[in-house]
């Protein structure tokens, strides 16, 4: 049963000092010159990940979920008292602070690419800077995933896919984010519990070599566990040895019959997983299992399970290549100040300058297929579809948000959408257009003048 | 002001749910039959990643913290009787379940190589299988992280260091333990404030370039934020134009002396590092302020840290290099049953197979140099210093644990005693020999020659 995705409640990770410590002091300067006016923030990619082809915007419910509790307890403001340079009625002016700005974003399963604003924060400054930290790490890490998760479904669209992934996973929460994550993304499920109570998805779960190693026999197990788990016996078998474990399940399985019990499935892990799929398919038809079914585990990428999809496989468990990403571990996102006071703002370091202005991002197609991307002034009419739209005003959520289910929904839609060559896991030949608008052009020149006036001056 | 690691309040991460499915699908088979017996499980690395000479053990404290305060919450307990298979009697003994065993780990901070239990679990067998999963996750990232950060003062010991990777890091519960990991690791502090709060690490936070840009001038800007925190004046020059950002921190520095503030640092985040370090330390030290610090950061892993520390750069600011461990992102961490019930028990999958037995590492010493370790029975004394120690008695903790100061320690101790070459950021030449006792390669025949001995029967 799926949980609504606005039900969860807060997350501890959403303690307002889970924040990098500059975010304090520049509130303290703010905080000295009653610099209170109305900025807005622009969250976004830098650049595509080596080999990927697209991103997926993931992490949406999370970041509003905390955007709307955010607030600092007792005990963070007596911490916050006793660390110099921080005055007894900033902080008294920290405790008494709220969220109470506008956001704009991508729906959570949108594909987006590089430059694009997939979140637009509009609030009196020091709240909209405040949030940074957090708002990068809920984005940027569920982003990350999804991203990399519907690269599985893609190159195995009629394959179960579950996530296994938690025990690798940079700590509790990337793997509660990564189940999440990953099932909005496609997959059919994950072995972490929390999750399927925190968000209604599939669980999976069978059983691990110790429970085969804790009996005197594996046959001796796989009776205890299909017994145990009459209506969902996944027995692992290659505890000792894959074929002689497969022969095993045979012998067994009229006995269980007898008892009113199927064997559901076997569990491969180790060795050459395509090999043995078809040695212990075979051993299972000739002994009368043709429903038994196979799943296969053991450090499976994309690749390695779209090399495995012709083998007589029915479902695959990935580990840290999903829940950790481990070929692009991180998405180098940004948050930036792109106007402040009703002026725009222009950071112009060397290779990190940005684009000023509120901005939304026009989609193009033509016969279904999106054909590029404007980076427009939210004023500007370039045509296309708007991906930006509002989810919070004034601190509040607008509606509860998509179901998980509306999620997938929306991921199917925004890849079968895109130009084939980019939904195949190899680079695409050619690089998605993403263009400035005309009005994007312009108002970076007024900053950029507007700057130099001010330094002359 | 440092704060007794094991002071720490039980982490939300910690919760029962947060572990596998199929733990809890073992336990039914477990507790169908009353397998209670104990057993011992042995939490170790399979391999070094690429490029890494050693690594480094963490996450002791939040792996004992997790395991004083396992139980199943009543919410918990209520998802688990609506899933399929679960008895409500099965359900109300996992209501009562605590971890009541026996735990002896290397303390953190200790150099460890693959094979190596760095943490030993003794406990009836349910308890001590429902634990894998949170386990390995604290374990495996603390000591993923421990391991990276600790490249980076053994690259540049003389220079300043502090973790700005929260933003990047997957999720709160990994920034927060990476801030702690890189710590102990030997870097000198974090960005991260509620790391601060709850450990009592030394935060440091200056100012983005929000900050400058939500001023009209940079001159504006690097004032008030001055003024805001005298003692702490560290101002970011590269907004607009680096070399001017440092005339204008020139320019500012006597009117701001004036007033009494001594302007503490400048930072440095986009371009050439070097040239820009050398460029910036000759317009201080001409305009009058030789005393003006040099900070760094922009995407600098440890090997971008080594090639810079002849630049005139006082310190670094280390971001998802250090806290996703980006060329190394997962560590292959597995956590395995050797003994049950008294006797040894063994994997044999092809390319995973294990040592059976209770298990301990001896590092035996020539001059001071670290020589090899012999990974023998518990009960052989092959010579050597042992580096598994009780760390916790039925369920309790053997006293409070070590600070992370005196972690800090034993890093540099454990560090310095490593052969030359594995020190150095390159990999070594040679690899560090660890060993299997005569005791465990018996013991491994033996538990083969039983299993042989039951698929036969």
């Amino acid at each position: 049963m799926e949980a609504e995705v606005g039900a969860s409640t807060r997350d501890p990770g959403d303690r307002a000092l889970v924040t990098d410590l500059y975010q304090l002091t520049m509130l303290k300067g703010y905080w000295d010159h009653g610099m209170n006016e109305v900025a807005t923030f622009e969250l976004f990619v830098r650049r595509l990940p080596p080999g990927r082809n697209f991103l997926l915007a993931a992490g949406l419910a999370p970041a509003l979920d905390y955007l709307e509790g955010l607030r600092f307890e007792p005990d963070e403001l007596a911490w916050l008292r006793e660390q110099p340079g921080f005055l007894a009625a900033f902080v008294d002016w920290l405790g008494e602070l709220r969220f109470t700005g506008d956001v704009h974003a991508m729906p959570e399963g949108t594909v987006f690419f590089p430059e694009e604003p997939v979140l637009r924060v509009t609030a009196p400054l020091p709240e909209a800077q405040l949030v940074e930290t957090r708002l990068i790490s809920l984005i940027n890490f569920s982003s990350l995933i999804a991203s990399k998760a519907v690269r599985f479904p893609l190159a195995a669209p009629e394959t179960v896919l579950v996530d296994f992934g938690l025990r690798r996973s940079h700590g509790a929460e990337a793997g509660l984010l990564a189940a999440r994550a990953a099932y909005l993304a496609g997959f059919d499920g994950t072995a972490t519990a929390s999750a399927g109570q925190r968000w209604g998805i599939p669980t999976y779960g069978t059983m691990a070599h110790s429970f085969v190693q804790a009996h005197e026999s594996e046959t001796e197990a796989f009776l205890r566990f299909a017994r145990a788990h009459p209506d969902n016996a996944v027995l692992l078998i290659d505890t000792y040895d894959t074929e002689a474990g497969a022969e095993t399940v045979v012998r067994i399985a009229s006995q269980l019959r007898s008892e009113g019990i199927e064997v559901a499935g076997v569990r491969l892990d180790s060795g050459d997983l395509a090999d043995h799929a078809h040695r212990v398919r075979r051993i299972l038809d000739e002994g009368g299992c043709p429903g038994v079914r196979i799943f296969a585990s053991s450090s499976l990428d994309e690749q390695a399970v779209a090399n495995l999809v012709r083998a007589p496989i029915d479902g695959f468990g990935v580990g840290s290549a999903l829940t950790v990403s481990t070929d692009a571990p991180t998405l180098d996102s940004v948050y930036k100040l792109q106007e402040y006071a009703g002026r725009p703002r222009r950071k112009r370091s060397e290779g990190k300058a940005t684009w000023p202005g509120r901005k939304q991002v026009f989609r193009r197609y033509a016969d279904g297929v999106a054909v590029g991307d404007i980076l427009a002034l939210e004023d500007e009419a370039p045509g296309g579809e708007p991906l930006l739209r509002p989810v919070m005003r004034s601190g509040q959520r607008l509606g509860s948000g998509p179901t998980l289910g509306e999620i997938r929904d929306r991921v199917r839609r925004s890849c079968a959408s895109l130009p084939g060559e980019l939904r195949a896991l190899e680079p695409a030949g050619t690089v998605y257009r993403v263009e400035a608008s005309g009005g994007v052009r312009a108002l970076a020149a007024q900053a950029d003048r507007a700057h130099a006036t001010a330094a002359g001056a």
